[in-house]
């Protein structure tokens, strides 16, 4: 049995990104970070902001957004255009060798559109997980470079982008490089971690197995919004992930860390 | 001597990218095209309609975009994002394995910051020739992959993106790439070629060498607008690409191509 060497996959979530200081200290912790990475990120609220100026009204069902073609045009051009390049730019300052990709770019990130039944959430796309080209991200992570995903995932058919939740691209990312490494998937998100009581920043679970989560979930201990976050963490480490930890910005400080809650 | 491959990169301006037909007959082309390839693409006039529509007023000197803080924002938003990613889509859904770089990503097209002095272009860049990655892109082309450049160069000193002429990131790929391959240059633009009397389209000069066009330069056939693009050719073949093309979308046609002129 060969060692496999370490990918970390490490997805920023928006309240990061909308944060300039607390995203500095998160990409200059990434980039000192050894063994091959990833970074995804979402969209923030850039996304509404420009929306808003181009007088296009965001629209959203159950937190999700539903993508008109006008609104399409205004996410590639904040997610793949301003957001992917301004965190490459950093990156690259910080002597981290990265590049940034739509799913469009060497068909990294395949999907279908999402069926407009029961809901229509208009070019939103669904992962094809067989067809994300592995060997294509591994020739690059071994070329020392650092993929950064943006939100967006690719329909060869059509030639067009779709959006796609961050959280599900950097699970499909690791799930396919579970092949190649010993994947690390971390969520960075604004909390410390998965909490006990979700108006205590330091009630931080350290770690989460199947059999607590479903304890915790059963007595209502965490929250509704956590609750897909976790299912989706269980699925990649049932699939191959080897590790999966849900932070905040605070587990990339150099003094005093709280590293979050380690998923098992 | 070993016999070199050939690779091809194709600069195409903004009258064509902001021409669906045109775009689609262009791009059919060039995805058909055997050899190593890589295209580049200006910014086309949807980088002023995104200015105009975010109360942004485009300002040019002497023909150049003078980008400030702001404008550098819709750029990156409009060349990066929306140009390059619907580019990339296309050519991917024509079979041809596109991947869309700004100067940031791989950290490709470094440059640094145009002096304020004489005029102040803003956040202008000129290409860093000597720091461009070439060995970086000869890996691509060698996996396959078709770089698709966007007219935004970086500085790595600030992290921070720069607008270069596309012209100029066509030329400065082509020259870094002539010490691996066989290099041709193929700018394409709304004319047929160079022509002998600009009103007519049929006039185009097969052939162009240096001492005609210093001839045709002090007659004052060659109109202004093509002068810099000429001396960039010449520049371009002294320094080692093997051949510099004009030609304009109807090179590309299936029936009856028009070559456009050949420099050499």
């Amino acid at each position: 049995m060969s060692i496999l060497q370490t990918l970390t996959v490490l997805k920023i979530g928006g309240n990061v990104v909308d944060n300039p200081s607390l995203l500095t200290e998160v990409l200059k912790g990434f980039s000192t970070w050894g063994g091959y990475k990833c970074l995804v990120h979402g969209g923030g609220k850039i996304a509404n902001v420009y929306l808003n100026k181009l007088g296009i009204e965001p629209h959203m069902i159950e937190g999700r957004r539903v993508t008109d073609a006008p609104t399409l045009e205004v996410v590639t051009m904040v997610y793949a255009g301003l957001i992917n390049k301004q965190l490459v730019g950093l990156l690259q300052s910080m002597g981290c060798n990265a590049i940034g990709l739509s799913g469009a770019d060497a068909a990294v990130i395949p999907a279908k559109k999402r069926p407009s039944d029961p809901i229509d959430y208009g070019f939103a796309g669904d992962v094809i997980l067989s067809d994300i080209p592995g060997y294509t991200i591994k020739s690059w992570l071994e070329d020392n470079l650092t993929p950064v995903f943006c939100p967006l995932t690719f329909d060869k058919q059509s030639g067009g982008l779709l959006n796609t939740n961050a959280d599900t691209i950097a699970s499909s990312v690791a799930l396919t490089m579970s092949s190649f490494f010993r994947v690390r998937l971390v969520y960075c998100f604004e909390k410390n971690g998965v909490l006990l009581d979700p108006d205590q920043e330091n009630s931080v679970i350290p770690t989460l197995n199947a059999a607590d989560f479903l304890q915790y979930k059963n007595e209502g201990v965490i929250s509704a919004g956590m609750i897909p976050k976790l299912e989706n963490a269980f699925t990649a480490i049932a699939k191959g992930v080897s590790e999966v930890c849900i932070c905040g910005p605070s587990a990339f400080r150099k003094e005093n860390p709280i590293q979050g809650t380690l998923i098992s």
